[in-house]
C-alpha cells in the first residue's frame, strides 16, 4: 500500500478502503470456514461452521450490492489483520491434538474472526450513515446482526458443551 | 510455532498459549499507543490514546499476576493476528492527508484492536472458570471491563465529533 501512499484523501476514500478490507476479509474466512469444519468434532460446532460458510457467502454477495450501489467494482486490498488473524488459528489449530481442546481452539479463533468484522462492519455502518447511504447501512447491518450472532452462537456451545467436556 | 507441533495436549496448555499470545498483544499494543497519541488531531481522541495507555500498562501488571498466580514466568509467543491488526492500522493512517479523515482511520484501527482483545479476554475468562481458577477470571475481568468501555469511549468520540467534522 506504500506505493499509493496518500490515496486516502476523503471520508468516502477512507470508507471504500475499508470495504475493500472486508471484501478481502470475508472472501479468506471463505476459504478457512471448509477447514474449520473437518477439523471440529463436535457435531454443532462442525453444523456452526458449516452453517457460517453459507452465511458468508450471503456477506460476500451483499458487500458486492454496495459496491454496485456506489457504482465501484467490487475488489479487494490486502487485509493483513484477517491474514493474521487466520495464520495464528491455523498455528494453534495444528498443535493441538486432542479432539475437545481442538474444539475449544477452533472456537477461540472463530470468536477472533467475528470480532474483528464486528469492528469492521461497526465502523462501515457508521461512515455510511454520516455520508447519507441508508441504503448502504441497512445491507452492512444485516451482515452485523449475523456476525453478532454467530458469535453468540460460539459461546453456547462452548459454555454448554466443548469447553466443559475439554477441561 | 510449527517446531512445537502438537505442543498443546490439554486445556491447561492451550490456557496458558492464549495467555502469552494476549501478553505479547498488549506489549505490541503498549508500542503502538504513543504513535496514534501523535498522530491523533482531535483533543479528546488523543486524551483517550493516553489514558488507555496508561490503562494497558495495567493490563500487562494484570497479565503478570495471572502467570504469578499460576506459577509461570510471564513471557510472550508470536501472535500474527494483532501483527496484522497493527500493521493494517500503520498502513492506512499513512495513506491519510487530512487530519480528521485520520483520526476517522485511526478511531476504526483502534477499534479493531479493542476488539481483537475483548475476544481474547473473553476467550481466557470462559477457559479460567472452567478450570475453576476464579483467580485469575476475576482478574481478567478487570481488564475485559476497561477494553470494553474504550471501546464505548471510541464510538461516542467518532458520533460525537470526528466523523461528523471528516464528512
Amino acid at each position: 500500500m506504500g506505493l499509493f501512499s496518500k490515496d486516502i484523501k476523503t471520508m468516502d476514500d477512507l470508507f471504500v478502503h475499508q470495504l475493500r478490507d472486508i471484501y478481502y476479509a470475508e472472501a479468506q474466512i471463505m476459504k478457512a470456514l471448509p477447514k474449520m469444519v473437518d477439523k471440529a468434532s463436535n457435531t454443532d460446532l462442525k453444523n456452526g461452521f458449516s452453517e457460517h460458510l453459507e452465511q458468508t457467502k450471503g456477506h460476500v454477495r451483499r458487500l458486492e450490492e454496495v459496491f454496485d450501489m456506489l457504482d465501484l467494482d467490487a475488489e479487494g486490498v490486502d487485509c493483513p489483520a484477517i491474514d493474521g488473524i487466520l495464520d495464528e488459528a491455523d498455528d494453534v489449530s495444528g498443535e493441538v491434538e486432542d479432539k475437545r481442546v481442538l474444539d475449544a481452539a477452533l472456537i477461540a479463533a472463530a470468536q477472533a474472526v467475528e470480532h474483528y468484522e464486528m469492528a469492521r462492519y461497526g465502523t462501515l455502518i457508521a461512515w455510511a450513515e454520516e455520508a447519507g447511504r441508508a441504503d448502504c447501512a441497512k445491507l452492512l447491518k444485516q451482515t452485523l446482526e449475523e456476525e453478532r450472532a454467530a458469535d453468540r452462537k460460539l459461546t453456547e456451545i462452548a459454555e454448554s458443551e466443548v469447553n466443559l467436556k475439554a477441561a
